[in-house]
């Protein structure tokens, strides 16, 4: 039996006798009887099994070493020391895998580097049996929000011949052996016939699925070749981008706002022992942090009026706010300070934003937004796109953008088009906010990142 | 309102004024009125829209074309006429995006080759309306399954530095500047600082979540730069990649069995329409056969036992089945008839095989499971792998892999190593399946093929 399964029967279950698989996490032998935390990763607290001398192998058992998987068969009982409801008296054991004395995993504190060194085993600690839990629950929220709501989930492809959003560096992808290229490539004989890179965001597609089932939304992966070396930036992300038709930017606003709070709300319900002890050793106050998120109403403002506001504040800035440009993480947090909680800032600056955003009529700005949360900074961006093909083709033309390449993105704008908005939030920046973890090497299982591609 | 609402509440909105917003299918104006089939592709049947002279801009809404997007005002009523339940009986129009004549998506048949060619387009047509939704739907069963069943969803890493499962020829990733190659390459300088390629297969990292969580899956993409133009071939698919703890191959196929009649049936209830769709134009018979699917019992039987099967069989085969080989395509059509149903076939020669998979007693053969289902073939991979840290060193070693790259992969059976299992299921081959449509191109939105990476 699974320990998730124990835990949730365990009321039925006690008095009775179970049998249970796991790993020791740790193990405190005393002359005539010993406790074992133990865990098979499926409920986040272990189980407690406590074993005596009645047992005839009890000195073989008390040798036993952490890491080591074991079977145990028991009966479930009331607890009596302080810290767990439950445990288990042991009638039998049995070793299945034994576990060297050099085990990494020693139950103590390890750093963060050191686990990422050991990032095969580091889900066995509980920093990360919390993380990727946590990570799991999120992601399987996400699918839950937008599929009650009739989001058709659409898998943007990941090898693409166009750097569709000029988002930065790619990845190339090639099958031309690199040794045998003399300063010359032929991409007639790559795999494709052409040059192909990874993709860096799956939205413009998704506008076609948008623009055909009017409600859907990419989960996969992204990539940008961006030689960053710091905690928020990774070469391999996951990235969520609901796209909807008929739907404005306030719409768009609205569906941000519900999505957030819903899976919040989900994680939080579903794995109170992982917040709790996040809470505890990560970020003090994560809990009441998310509780507020769910219950805040989300303001809205315009990027002329934060600046406003930023010239005005009493504050000696590093960087001088400005119209038109920018907001550095400074002023970010002062706004989610000043209006104490999430602010949606819209009408962002054209020039700073990407060529597809709706053109506002004031020829400045566009119909764009992005999320700032307290204590996190921008945690999504969104934007009405521009559904004119004439204004549109213009952006692209002053851009000089490769106009053939994109004909198809271009003619959506020719066959019915329709108002339409969307947002990308970036998998791991959430997991950030939602964990209090401050390195995105520490949320995603196996990090990607300059240099370092393990595993 | 979105049409699924419209669908959804149609009873306590019957005789209330509503708007909303879509595109016209077709249009048959008539000299006093006009019908309009209307959908924003949130339910898979149309809306009808009609409409009268007393409009005062009746002349102009007769004109609207075919891909048009429309804002309609209206009353739903209830509809007179066969093949509809409910209409709208329009009160007011609003041409939100006019549609060329020349618009390639007609009412008509289109042969799937075209709708290729316009890929940005097709998920408008009735096809693909059903086959995506359907694409969107088996995802969501999927993790609702395994989310139910407390599997920790498991993101494996895209990008890779090794060819873990040697399953074929990988696409190699790279920001080195291919036209600066002169027959010499320096990985140093790559963007990882060593040779990078796409994954074929999650599964070897799958299991170190399994070993830390008990049960975990993936669900990604992955990759394969084979030169074959097929049916059943793409280079870019997805993949669903269980793996358990502490459940040996019986508990594997339970899993696999449960889960694949979870996902139809999920698929069956939610999208009635569209699997009337595909019955009626795609594949004859197919609710049926999906329905037997649900309530049979999967047989499980020996490779050794299949060949015994085929060689007393009363058939001229053009490959003739031999023990200790694979079988072809005519012996796994025989077997699933030959038992009226789903088959597991267990146990297979080991030197067919794959590395990881549990070496069984006899020396000859391995833990593995391939499931064959009617009309299909095979749909499911699994095996329990190898737990033994020298058996499976021994193994890697005849097959003169590359230790070095794997010694992470081994430690799993040093650090408390336990019974584990797991399968792999390609997510388009079970597309296939559920819709039956034969082409691998048209379950996927934009596939990638060889010479082909368009859009």
């Amino acid at each position: 039996m699974f320990l998730d399964e124990v835990f949730l029967k365990k009321d039925e279950l006690l008095g009775k006798e179970i049998t249970v698989h796991g790993w020791i996490k740790n193990h405190r032998p005393q002359k005539d009887f010993g406790f074992i935390s133990f865990s098979d990763g499926t409920h986040f607290l272990p189980l407690q099994i406590v074993y005596d001398k009645d047992l005839k192998d009890f000195d073989t058992i008390t040798t036993y070493k952490v890491g080591s998987a074991i079977e145990v068969k028991g009966i479930l009982m009331k607890s009596e020391g302080s810290g767990q409801e439950i445990e288990l008296k042991a009638t039998e054991f049995k070793l299945l895998g034994d576990c060297p004395i050099d085990y990494p995993l020693q139950p103590k504190r390890h750093s963060n580097e050191f686990l990422r060194s050991i990032a095969y085993l580091r889900p066995r600690a509980n920093l990360f049996q919390a993380v990727f839990r946590i990570r799991s629950l999120a992601a399987l929220a996400i699918h839950e929000y937008f599929g009650k709501n009739g989001f058709v989930y659409f898998h943007a492809p990941i090898i693409t011949a166009s750097d569709c959003e000029g988002a930065g560096e790619m990845f190339q992808v090639t099958t031309l052996p690199l040794e045998k290229i003399n300063g010359k490539v032929d991409y007639n004989k790559d795999f494709f016939g052409k040059k192909t890179s990874l993709t860096v965001s799956g939205q413009l597609q998704a506008e076609t699925f948008a623009t055909a089932f009017s409600k859907t939304y990419t989960f996969g992966p992204t990539f940008r070749a961006e030689n960053s070396n710091t905690k928020v930036h990774a070469s391999e992300f996951w990235m969520i981008e609901p796209e909807m038709a008929f739907v404005d930017l306030n719409g768009d606003m609205d569906i941000m706002e519900d999505m957030l709070k819903y899976v919040v709300k989900y994680c939080l319900e579903k794995a109170p022992d992982e917040f709790k002890f996040l809470d505890q050793f990560v970020e003090k106050g994560l809990i009441k942090k998310l509780e507020n998120l769910i219950t805040s109403k989300f303001t809205r403002v315009t990027h002329e009026e934060v600046i406003t506001i930023l010239k005005n504040a009493d504050v000696k800035w590093e960087f001088t706010p400005e119209y038109g440009e920018d907001i550095a993480k400074e002023h970010e947090k002062y706004i989610t300070e000043y209006f104490n909680g999430p602010v949606f800032i819209t009408d962002w600056p054209k020039d700073i934003k990407a060529f597809y955003m709706k053109q506002n009529p004031d020829g400045k700005t566009v119909a764009a937004v992005d999320l700032e949360v307290p204590q996190a900074g921008e945690l999504m961006g969104g934007s009405q796109r521009e559904e004119n093909y004439d204004k549109l083709l213009k952006r692209m033309q002053e851009l000089k953008m490769d106009i053939s390449e994109l004909d198809w993105y271009l003619n959506l704008r020719k066959y019915g088009t329709c108002v339409h908005s969307g947002f990308g939030m970036g998998f791991e920046r959430l997991l950030i906010y939602l964990t209090g973890v401050d390195n995105i090497r520490d949320v995603i299982p196996y990090p990607r990142t300059p240099n370092s591609c393990d595993f």
